[in-house]
């Protein structure tokens, strides 16, 4: 989940809504696995440009800390993350959002044979950036993959590049359908938010419409009453039923959202 | 889960069955909930008379050392317990199975209104015992109870004592249906397991019907096959699907199982 | 460490003078141990009158979520706490700082046997808190007792009270020299600090003199440059060298710090 | 501390004597660091060839987990360690002994500027073996080198090339002094135990001389009574002040225990 906008409580995101994505780390209705309940992270931008980041590996809805923090912490930009593992260590340097300098990123999704071409995948990192890799995750390396590739300048391009490396060294080792993500990214003024797979198929990815229709989401949060105009959510599911409220990102493309505006492109994954 | 019989190790128990307690953690079938990843417990017999107690606040199906231990530790008496809290912290000392000397006990179900009876029944534990509460469950004060009343010397007696109790104080209360429960205890040598609730439909109970039967549960498993004819397993939820190897605990009734006799009683909790 | 006075970064007083709390927690000068790892806590008043409480099982050292959240949180009243067992599970929720309502408390010291007296103190408590004692600590216990003898209206007569009456159980049970204590606690506006014990000779319990001499203390930290003149500190141990920032509390004696004002007082426990 | 000898308790090493690791995790007289206590592992043979691994971030001061598979498990062979870490992060998979098949590795020490030459590090490392790195240590980054370089076959050969490497790639980066090091690595039959630091005053490591001085260190331990003459131990510290039951073992070489024997050897990292 990827919220931008007015400084909100972060419990108002997180535990208030009918469908919240503390609800859904035992209860995912459109998720890959049902119980998403092998850690979870949250990022929060409030002091300077640097975002605080809490990570855990206890299930998000028994961490009594993530509750007090969210009472506590109030944020113009969130994102949010709660972690199915597909297979690495539950350990907090493999919870999301990662963090870079100003910069987070969370993913869901898997890397087909990860460990097979994992070794490929580290060598095409940026030398300077490798010692930096703090878990083992395939969505880890895929952020140092387009940190690598151009991030900072051009996060749609870098994040192309990235994702053409992958299926280019896993064509090499003889893996079909490589990529399955959806994928968020901010540098804690613009959130790019991408979803995508080799075969097609990926992953759920919605966008909130506008404020109003959160308001009507909302009717009972006096919170979420107060919300500027360019208030906006990125999130695997919707975080409640109102007809309306969300509308979907295609599968291979991708939404870039800067204060109230939405831009959405269509994503090609570009060979190296 | 209860299991006696030839010494076996854990993972033989937790993990190689094909509805495994590790796997109902995260998908019970049968379960008040479906998730059960509020921490975990794990008691066995193998030094001394006094049992090992491994508890953890990480769901199971996420605890490596749980695994390494399962590997290594073989045993002829094993209590495990997946935990869905009904509101309580989920802290170590609120994991089953709870320890004193010997004896071992756990708790499926819940006591109602616990918070509003819970200074009544701890006052009438006897004093000597009450600064050794650990944690802050009924399951583990419905222990303290039975210890109270009589436990060591008459376990049945002593439960139905202890229910009675619990149901005269909720009713002085006015709390109805105030006891929800299965409950497995041990002092080594003996299993009493227990199924009731006040107000009826208990949660499930089960016990394992024969070794024989046991064995064609588990044709590709070797190491069952070489079990003692008195292996025995009381469960919440049969560990497969086998017709004839799993019969039902009825309600308000309790079993007893010493070496490879079992022996069915009528449960009726006595009012002090 | 309970701070009060302009809002600052958590980290400014947990991380960044030299002698922090953090570094305590690994190499105290003054506590009765030198390794306080047994968990530890924060609490912060920020968003309405209830604080937030992040407490912690990890040695404070490691934890990096305390140092994420110390570098995004600002308040005007801070509680924090490092743990060094004396004998009770670490817990979270044996870690102080202690909530009820609006109030934090927290405690240094211990009392004598207290697995001999608690459940004469635990029936002293009112009945309606008796089910929100959470832990099993004497520190959360001495809480409890203050506030059901009217920690609210009169807290140095509450804690009074609350302490001779711990003296005249252990008196009772032939225990000496009962109770060893360093109390904070706060409603929010005011902190109240006790030092005290019964034979004497009790935990040390400093506070800061003036901003100006603050000032002096960390003549790097431009934030605390920024204090207003109201800013105060009690601590176990000083937080610094600086000749002429801390003044001891006397033994038996307790301070009141409301806004600039510092009022001294002597503590005489109050006999049931 | 290294164990191999007929089959103990691992209390009785781990929590019996008198300078315990668990009392060194608190109080370490001749380490690095007082306070060791950024977590600990247990590796123990006893089902098959493969060890079991316990590992916890927890300080092993406060495992109750630990203390009651200690009184559980009983092992021919034990290694245990504690760590203070040097900078990565305190997760278990960044915890001591690290396993690979049936061998063991544990490590105190460091690699100066290991961010620096991690990736030539890494590249390094058999690609069939580079995804199996689990955590982020330099600790770990020298097990998987000296596997690449024929542990298997020729245990003080592949370390010696190990270290050798490591050294000539801190050597073309300009790092000084780059290795500091006691290593302990064992295949479940044989122990080989290193002391090396490239600058020379390597940390502290010592042998057990025989079984009938080991008695006489702990003359009030009856299970340490019944040790077959070929139980040895190797250690960082003694684990007690007795004159003669301990003989450090010098820079630059090696011990080499199977079974009741002990080789020395002179230790010279080979170039590559």
């Amino acid at each position: 989940m990827a919220y931008s906008g007015t400084p909100v409580l972060l419990e108002d995101l997180l535990f208030k809504p009918q469908n919240s994505l503390v609800i859904q780390s035992k209860h995912s209705r459109l998720g890959a696995t049902t119980v998403n309940g092998d850690g979870f992270g949250v990022g929060w931008y409030a002091e300077g440009a640097r975002p605080g980041v809490y990570r855990s590996t206890e299930p998000a809805w028994n961490d009594s800390n993530l509750r007090e923090l969210s009472a506590m912490a109030r944020s113009r930009r969130v994102f949010a993350h709660i972690r199915a593992s597909t297979g690495t260590a539950v350990q907090q340097s493999n919870c999301h959002p990662f963090r870079q300098g100003d910069w987070l990123w969370m993913h869901n999704g898997a890397i087909a044979d990860f460990s097979v071409i994992k070794r490929d995948l580290a060598l095409a990192v940026d030398p300077a950036l490798y010692a930096d890799i703090a878990g083992s995750t395939d969505s880890e390396m895929l952020f140092f993959l387009a940190l690598t590739l151009g991030l900072h300048d051009d996060p749609t391009g870098a994040v192309a590049r990235a994702v053409g490396l992958v299926e280019e060294v896993a064509g090499r080792h003889g893996i079909a359908d490589p990529v399955q993500m959806t994928v968020a990214t901010t540098d804690g003024e613009t959130t790019w938010a991408f979803r995508y797979a080799t075969a097609g198929s990926a992953r759920s990815l919605f966008h909130s419409t506008d404020v109003a229709t959160l308001r009507a989401q909302y009717p009972d949060n006096p919170q979420l009453h107060d919300l500027s105009d360019d208030a906006r959510l990125i999130v695997s599911e919707p975080l409640g039923d109102l007809q309306g409220a969300w509308r979907e990102v295609p599968e291979s493309s991708y939404v870039v959202v800067r204060g109230a505006s939405e831009e959405l492109g269509s994503f090609v994954p570009t060979a190296p």
